[in-house]
């Protein structure tokens, strides 16, 4: 795996609370909140910019894209192709969560178009990256029915086909590029009882990897590794779920890049 | 009323848990997130999915489907007109929230067309159930400007004419589907101070239906008296509405069955 | 400056906790949850209604109007225009928030539009009202890059042009009708780092100027002063920003006229 120490979990998220990049989301309208908190938390500018009017024109502006299908409508599915065009002019990077592609064929039509805009990263939970890569999954609705491992082959063949760093989240994470892998534990079973957090993460991986362009692998596991510092920490302090979600921004809002360094879990696979 | 022990709350909130329903929610945009993490919290599965290219095709898979009319457009409604034929055809059931039905003609039109599309369930405000069967109602934008024990006999009247269960909700709820009706005590003053309650209880109705479907009056009553413990437990740790809203959630997350069993505050009128 | 006592912050919250005023809020998807719970919690009832064929009609019902453009879309921007016209019709004030109207063609074409339709109010951060005012701003995306101190002379030119009451916000806020100003301090450091507490005070601003229809200068200066005081009492019990956000609403729910008159810092200026 990688041995630049500069591209470490540690250093990218002491050099995105330094350089605060504006990270363009596309995300749905049950995530937009928490989303925001959490760039905001973590130390970039979000902006969220869907209409076909501006979002490309905004995405040439903006360090890095994400695109979340969550709450699809027609219009929107054009401001999503305007702007991951416009990112891809503009070689910026940008991020596919492919929520519930599997549903509906509105949902597999618009995974399908996205797809063939040549995502940098795509993040998902483990039933939305089987079914992407062409498996059958247990998912229902937007909740994974799947456990991350049974995700990891179909994760670096997706990665393969599609040349992007693909992410599994859950219990414990796992990104590969295709060639590298790693696995990346941490966080609290409290987060999938809480809507967005997926969403969420997504967006947090648009942050570093807007001052990682070149990096999307090293950024996509810097943004998980913080996500799950973060949600480890928030956990001793929460007695739910409600509680949780307040805890868990002021958790990535404190976390150092020291401590980041001494708590993340990450397994290099290969 | 019901003497079929398996329709308490307390054994539908069981078997809610354990078989975690997904529920379509086509909400407005200031619930979605609260009525999402609502969902969670009670175990069930929330999916937000409006658009007309999908909402007819995604309300034949879930196991109920809510429709809040709180942030209206065209192409909403045309979303959720799809959604309630289609799961009419699956005999899928479904809720109407009529988010201030009274205040536009749009709404007003809006309501009609959907009254028309039968929904089994319908929860409002007491002027909101006031002004749906035809009374005069005190009602300004969405907050309710009448007591619920105002609004008995219209929902009454509604729930015969509508062949629906109508649930009005308030400081003490009342539900009644024509024939059978029960109030419930409970929840905390603090509940019409944060927004989205009433939506958000409008899809936890959706949830405790999806497992109960033939026993919609019984569904309701548990989601009402389940949405009221939560309530009440939270309250003593809340120091306004804000904290209210994290320790509402901690609370219906940890609400058992054996807790709403002894705490629930249900009284069978007739 | 005005020596009428009935027109001071503590009088004025008063008002808004007697009146209870019905607001219109037309606002971005990010921010609609927390600001109608910001309403809420200062005692007014909040109603988000956007769409071309009721936003009109309600702003007559309404006792005011806000329209934030951060999230926009062509059938939105229609909704904003027809909803002003009704406002300016009904003689009911209107507040416009104009969220990054520079980062746009889109967004710089429909704020023109929306400024010849005369808002009472504009409430801006610096970097917006140093572009509204014609000047070079340093703002990206939705965040300020530049100090309210920097945007007073633009401020005040603003007001004069457009003659509206323009309200930039910050570390310290700035309000000027054009020939009288003032400074409001107080709030937290951690403020900047929560999504949607400016839009949230502009749905505040509404709220004061619907009970004072015709003092919006004083209306303005109560509700910054407000919003100021409650993020202020509610700095000590936070941790970071997610537990700010719901100290911050309860703090604002709690917070009563003689305290708010104790507590104020208001400089005047001229």
């Amino acid at each position: 795996m990688t041995t630049d120490a500069s591209l470490s979990p540690a250093n990218l998220l002491a050099r995105l609370r330094e350089t605060s990049p504006l990270v363009q989301c596309i995300t749905n309208y049950v995530a937009m909140n928490f989303a925001a908190n959490t760039l905001l938390a973590a130390g970039a500018s979000p902006a969220m910019v869907h209409a076909p009017e501006e979002s490309g024109e905004f995405a040439a502006l903006a360090g890095a894209l994400t695109v979340n299908i969550g709450t699809l409508s027609s219009e929107w599915v054009d401001g999503m192709k305007a702007a991951a065009q416009s990112a891809n002019q503009a070689q910026k990077p940008w991020v596919l969560d492919p929520v519930a592609h599997f549903a509906t064929a509105f949902r597999r039509d618009t995974t399908a178009d996205l797809l063939k805009l040549r995502p940098t990263i795509i993040r998902g939970n483990a039933s939305e990256i089987i079914a992407l890569a062409g498996g059958q999954s247990a998912g229902q609705g937007v909740d994974s029915g799947d456990p991350v491992e049974l995700a990891e082959d179909a994760a670096c063949s997706l990665a393969q086909t599609q040349n992007a760093v693909v992410a599994v989240t859950g219990a414990v994470d796992f990104v590969t590029d295709g060639t590298r892998s790693v696995r990346i534990a941490g966080g609290s079973p409290l987060m999938p009882k809480i809507t967005a957090m997926g969403c969420s993460l997504t967006a947090l991986v648009g942050a570093f990897v807007a001052i990682a362009p070149d990096a999307p692998f090293e950024a996509t596991i810097a943004a998980l590794a913080s996500f799950a510092a973060a949600g480890s920490h928030a956990a001793p302090n929460a007695n739910g779920p409600g509680t949780f979600m307040m805890h868990f921004i002021d958790a990535l809002y404190a976390l150092s890049p020291e401590t980041l360094n001494t708590n993340a879990r990450i397994e290099i696979l290969s």
